[in-house]
């Protein structure tokens, strides 16, 4: 198998209040690798997808890091073709962070090997994953608790759809949110969720406010305005708001508005923004309970996958726009 | 001493998305004083005004409350001039939740008496009452500690000023926000901020970037968009912000927008609404220190009064739009 040593830059442009578009890619030759001590040479299988890398887009990722050097830089998975770290080997299946490129040098000191004989390895960028860990420390934070009623917005996607069916598993009464009806229907067939609503169609706030006629206690909030405010008039006295995601409000710079933001005060809720990697303490548990759901099939998962390297600003796009199910990811092996 | 039985009602005017005005408060001959047993007739003597009121005038209060009869109802101070209750005297002043009239009945056992010795009876409504709890109980549950910076907005207001006096007290370093310049002077020699900021001058993110060089740990809101949205940038990862109060958003039902809305996400931080009377576990601690605080003159006040029940609608919406300082009472009480 011959790979074309391609990659993907990064525009660098002052992006303000815009949209990221396809333009802001730029398809380049990656350059040659030079191997150094404690490194390894990757060949790239797989690119996650996730909404957090707008904020290196937007220039927000932390100075010197590699958005600022024009890298397009996320969570990869790769086999190893060459090394000179001493516990990982040619053949070795690993998970890091890296470039948009089909083949590159990583420190093998940042990277995590994937056993062979464990759950598919894009798992490790889902569903055991951040994403599935997310789901697991924002409803521990927020203190999901048995007969509570859950909303979760984006429950097609990669977090909510573990959130959903972890609360479900932890004894709430669990509301979806998405758009459109496939992923409705995904919601209540696969993830089996107690109902679900599409954010598309008119009343967002009223027919939450039937489907929870006791109220919301907990928002596993991953959208913003369009989902947290109409859930808002349903929430309970003291409810507890996690904020896990804003995809609504990641491709562009305009304030958020919210009609019952007043509701926040009045009725006591609390609101917290998290990240799953200041929670280490949660990670052990949350993934042994994850991973034994994995394999009673009380948890399930999807993947919308985009095929060859030269399809992953679109495929990022869609991921942004919300279309398809589950974790998105980008395939580079060619097909067998 | 002669009093007129006057009072005033409110319009019940569906008020949507509208301003509250003069228009909507109506006096009236109040009715003849009927006392049954258990009541006390009182000449009131202090009304509290409060900007929560204007979520019984926006009918937003409990079903059945006295808002939806017509009464202009909030916390009062009066002489008792008859009683039907055992443990009440004629000439006993206290301290209730009444109407807007200068004679009233009220039940004795929702009532509390005054301490004649005590401080004035006004503090009751201020320092050592509710606005006084309600900055303990939030700088308590934001977890106010020394040497952390705390933000706070409405300094000059009858909460505000108790918060900053209590976490300037606790070792914090305390930035007062403001409007004008007389609240800004306040502020800083009485009430011995370390900074204050005035919200009417340009570019408040940016003063307040520079007046706390290591960023926000607390913020005690009392505002609402405009001064919170100017503190979002300058909060430090896992930041607190304590809802207290929205007073730019009570008079009107227009979304409230935050720019900066994301970086509650991306900052970790927790925000949190809360309600003096759901915290009683507080509130003993809390009215010892302050007491001992007044009493050592580490914490001063100041009222902003209106002389006569016939101010008191004008007094009210200078309260809501954050004329004067301290806390606002309309006196009753007849010059001597």
């Amino acid at each position: 198998m011959t790979r074309r040593p391609t990659g993907w830059r990064w525009a660098l442009r002052p992006l303000a209040g815009e949209a990221i578009t396809e333009a802001d890619f730029i398809q380049v030759a990656a350059p040659p690798a030079e191997l150094g001590p404690g490194q390894v040479l990757i060949e790239t299988q797989w690119l996650s997808l996730d909404p957090y890398l707008s904020f290196g887009m937007r220039g927000r990722a932390a100075i010197g890091d590699a958005w600022a050097e024009g890298h397009v830089h996320g969570r990869v998975i790769g086999k190893v073709t060459a090394s000179r770290a001493p516990n990982v080997a040619a053949g070795d299946v690993v998970l890091g962070i890296g470039h948009w490129q089909a083949e590159q040098v990583l420190e093998a000191g940042s990277l995590r090997r994937l056993d062979s004989d464990g759950a598919p390895p894009t798992t490790e960028l889902g569903v055991l994953g951040v994403p599935g860990l997310t789901a697991w420390v924002g409803l521990q934070l927020g203190k999901a608790a048995q007969g509570e009623t859950v909303v979760v917005s984006a429950v097609a996607g990669p977090v909510g759809s573990v959130a959903a069916q972890v609360a479900r598993e932890l004894g709430c009464r669990v509301i979806g949110i998405a758009g459109g009806a496939e992923k409705n229907r995904y919601a209540l067939k696969a993830l089996r969720v107690h109902a679900c609503l599409d954010h598309r169609e008119p009343d967002l706030a009223g027919r939450l406010a039937r489907a929870a006629p006791g109220g919301v206690d907990l928002v596993f909030e991953n959208v913003g305005a369009p989902t947290l405010d109409a859930t808002l008039p349903s929430l309970n006295n003291a409810a507890r708001v996690m904020l896990c995601g804003l995809a609504a409000h990641y491709n562009d710079a305009a304030p958020v508005q919210l009609a019952n933001f007043r509701l926040l005060l009045r009725r006591h809720v609390m609101m917290r923004g998290f990240a799953t990697h200041e929670h280490p303490d949660l990670h052990q548990g949350g993934r042994a309970r994850l991973e034994r759901w994995l394999q009673s099939g009380d948890l399930v998962y999807r993947e919308t996958i985009s095929q060859g390297l030269e399809t992953a600003p679109a495929a990022f796009l869609r991921m942004l726009r919300g279309e398809g199910l589950g974790k998105h990811l980008v395939c580079l092996s060619e097909p067998d």
